[in-house]
């Protein structure tokens, strides 16, 4: 758990915090056509997927005792690049009342920097090709837009 | 391990494939800047880390025993997109010898049947945006390039 200066508190997700997650993930323009806040047991057994896996880290910021903000962090070995291990940010939301305050930048420095933690090598996240803003940002923090991603759904 | 009608064998890579994987990696525009094959320690520790790792499948393509093609299928348990399973798909390489003959799309849709088998409800990956040929590969098999996959080296 970290708690930073600006009173976020950033943890590991519980249970309990499945239905605030889903909340973020659907008060979203492409989350609202994907996501079935209804069906909350198919979150519930995702949630217990991600949990009996030690390379996922699915994390909440909460102030004042609300989620305002996830992200997952997940950690893939592998042998190019001399051996390296990278972390794939994936689910980066914040709350539509905290955006533009700075919360994705502490929720960004805080995946950098417990990727570092994690032995990563590299940090490596996609981003729809329609957020332009979420571009700039992340370039902001130091990513380089060099790759083009590509979806397959089954 | 799969065999094709076309006498590949598709089976999990072994420590003793390493070097093999290793000599592919490094016979590539991008690769050949960033690997190091003459530390095999790095990779045989690297395999270690992803042997260890049951939702990491380093697989090799065999013919005729000889290694002529690699990937990476990672499995990544997630909440968003309705409780989704996606694998990701890494380090693809194809020996120069075998380039255009059919083994990348034997190779690719050998992991989006075996994305199916782990459950996946997604297959993604990333390509260098300087790889054009590789992008119109994708998109023949169905990817859409639908984002921009961002890198931070730590």
């Amino acid at each position: 758990m970290t708690t930073t200066t600006s009173g976020l508190t950033i943890r590991p997700a519980a249970l309990t915090d499945v239905p605030a997650i889903v909340a973020l993930l659907t008060d979203d323009p492409l989350g609202a056509t994907r996501e079935s806040p209804d069906d909350p047991a198919l979150y519930q057994d995702a949630f217990v997927r991600v949990s009996a896996d030690p390379n996922q880290h699915l994390i909440v910021a909460e102030r004042d005792g609300r989620v305002i903000g996830t992200l997952q962090l997940s950690v893939i070995p592998g042998l190019s690049r001399r051996g390296a291990t990278r972390t794939v940010i994936e689910s980066v939301r914040i709350h539509t009342t905290e955006r533009g305050g700075g919360l994705g930048t502490e929720l960004i420095r805080w995946a950098v920097d417990r990727s570092r933690e994690l032995g990563a090598d590299l940090v490596q996240l996609t981003s729809d090709a329609t957020r332009t803003d979420a571009h700039r940002f992340y370039e902001r923090l130091g990513f380089v837009a060099s790759h083009v991603g590509f979806k397959l759904a089954l």
